[in-house]
């Protein structure tokens, strides 16, 4: 059982190198590393058959077995987001916030990498060179620990990735797999306390949940989305049906889309109709509190259970507010603090909900579908917060640094 | 044992109220409670006569009497305090970060409260009325938990706060002091996930290690300071010495107080004489390598305890070392992450140091001291995080928010 801890010593190693490595030298193993992937496709796509058939076999769920599946496109796919990366501005070593204090002595903030970081995940086998080359970029060495289902496939990627790396002329332990999928392996993780500098769990609930109760590693969690819609009294009703259709339908899967709508009563009768309409069209079964079925009689009913759940498919809760307060109120009991959204053209309407609502990301006349790195502006992304401390909301590469403060002076000593 | 459960709960409520309460009645509480400190002065002095007494009757050592008792004018230095902290921008609320998107939508942050803050410390009583404000200012509710030592001390304290926040139009349970002794509650706090956002220990070794390794919450350790100059081969050596003898002598209690000279062969015979020199005119005892001894032979002999210690005292360690490369390996060995110096006139050496110490505070040409919040412009701090996720040296204000995505939109939805 010494296997977790040879590999976090040889991480640690590596991240000692890559903290002070040029960027030159990180993009160009970037390069190589989606050169080989594309080289060696047809060796990923056979482990991951395998992995595939016995999935299938195990009688696995169609999402399950969807999300493990590689197909050339992916690799390429995955190729082509190492090289994004490779092509985004070095983060580590910017110097920021300086300024110049009056005894003469300049004073700022240099990003450096947080050392090393873990990370556990099921199924999709793309988090290996995704999450590794955000590591790898921001001079981070990563220990990575995939679902079993994946054992092949992540194993396969891993031998790659170590074997391009030193030919990069970085350590391969830099991007590290854990091959055995002994589940002992997860818990030696979660306690290696001042090995480990973060730990991000990507999964569904129950492993998030797992991790943090047992973890004594920093951890920042991805937790589900419990992302809610409000429909203002003076919203611009075209806006939402575009909004709520956009945030509930587009990706049904995902933790940003929409899982609840609140309707403010006074425009609860026109609209209510109009977003059956519209959803129904796309198959969504819709699950309404008394008041929204006595306007929509062809809703189900909603139970308690229906109120914080995250469906993750084609299911919206709806529920008729009478005032913006109700709905703030409900959002703060039964939000994930993931993603809110106000439609609204009232001014002191939007800047109550943008005040008051604490979520990762609150959005005004928008898709709660943008809280997404790419499209808020990071770049890329190794997932969404929902823990305030360090990062709140998408993580991106600087999210990935820490920074230490740089005193430039000419002599000066304190009096 | 319900009691800090209790207490994190009325915690709770009350961060919530404070999140989106004005800036104004923040500001107001804070000036409430310098003007209760200083009324109740004389029960404060009485209940910490007390403390002092029984302290020096147990026999505690004279530092630990010092830092617990109090006097008039630290009652209205920690007035002084409140008031200045009041005075400082409200960062709740801040929005920066802002860019618009290609598709039209406004991005940006906005800086929010953590939530509920814990405070373990030792002796100091002003640490109440410190990180209480600090707290307060934030947003932040926080449960501070003291040494027994100055038990009656803290609890007076916590009275006269609970007392004032009220009439302040703030709830109580904003600045909570948990006044029973028992060290039982210690762990409570520590394993209170999921209640506490972020713990701050702050005290001796002892006291960190003991919540490093029994915290189950997020935690942001203030570890000790061995902090070292590095005196270049092409240091000025008139500003090498002013550095030198800052760093040491000015206050040798503190975490940023020098603790190991390393000084460049080519530099150190025409140096360390001086050096010695300056030094034992303030009493401090040196303690020297074989090489550092062959120049000074009045200097103590240096074992294997010395690299790394943290003396908080009177003492330095000097090392001979042969190039920067060997300066820079010793601090990655033997450094706490804290605060580093250099002193050069070379600028490639300059910023080779820069970059490639990862202490929380790096200084080129300037004492270690600088390494504070007020000194680096932060305003006030709460300590310095020797740790990198979240924060990362002085803690100011900006370090005790969060911030949350808002995205301002005109009907936009994602393709």
């Amino acid at each position: 059982m010494t296997l977790i801890q040879n590999m976090l010593d040889s991480a640690r190693a590596a991240a000692n190198v890559l903290a002070t490595s040029s960027s030159e030298a990180r993009n160009g193993a970037l390069a190589a590393l989606a050169e080989a992937l594309v080289a060696r496709q047809t060796e990923i796509l056979a482990e991951n058959a395998a992995d595939v058939a016995e999935a299938q076999k195990a009688g696995r769920p169609r999402a399950v077995v969807d999300r493990l599946a590689l197909s050339p496109k992916r690799v390429e796919e995955m190729a082509k987001a190492l090289r994004e990366v490779a092509a985004l501005p070095d983060p580590l070593g910017e110097i920021y916030d300086l300024t110049t204090r009056p005894n003469g002595l300049v004073v700022g903030r240099m990003r450096i990498s947080l050392g090393v970081i873990a990370m556990i995940f099921e199924s999709r086998p793309n988090v290996i060179p995704e999450a590794g080359s955000l590591c790898l970029k921001t001079g981070n060495a990563v220990v990575l620990r995939g679902g079993s289902e994946a054992a092949r496939t992540n194993g396969v990627l891993g031998a790659i990735l170590a074997e391009t790396l030193p030919a990069a002329g970085l350590p391969a332990a830099a991007i590290q797999v854990v091959g055995d999928p002994d589940r002992r392996h997860v818990m030696k993780l979660l306690e290696a306390r001042g090995k480990i500098d973060l730990l991000i769990p990507r999964g569904g609930e129950s492993l998030i949940r797992f991790v943090d109760e047992h973890a004594r590693v920093p951890v920042i969690l991805h937790y589900k989305g419990v992302c809610h819609v409000y429909i203002d009294r003076e919203a611009n009703l075209e806006k939402g049906l575009d909004i709520l259709e956009n945030a509930k339908v587009q990706r049904p899967g995902v933790c940003n889309a929409a899982e609840c709508l609140l309707a403010h009563a006074d425009v609860a009768k026109k609209f209510l109709p109009r977003a059956t309409e519209v959803l129904q069209a796309s198959g969504v079964e819709l699950r309404g509190c008394p008041r929204s079925r006595a306007i929509v009689p062809a809703m189900k009913e909603a139970t308690d259970a229906d109120w914080g759940a995250e469906y993750l498919d084609l299911i919206l809760a709806v529920k008729v507010v009478d005032s913006l307060d109700e709905a703030l109120a409900h959002i703060a009991r039964y939000g994930s603090s993931h993603t809110e959204a106000i439609v609204t053209e009232n001014y002191t309407n939007a800047r109550k909900f943008l005040a008051a609502v604490q979520s990762s990301c609150v959005c005004v006349n928008a898709s709660t579908r943008f809280n997404d790195g790419g499209q808020l502006g990071l770049g890329a992304e190794i997932g969404i917060s929902t823990t305030r401390l360090h990062a709140y909301g998408p993580m991106g590469l600087k999210e990935l640094t820490a920074s230490k403060f740089v005193v430039l002076g000419s002599g000066q000593v304190r009096s």
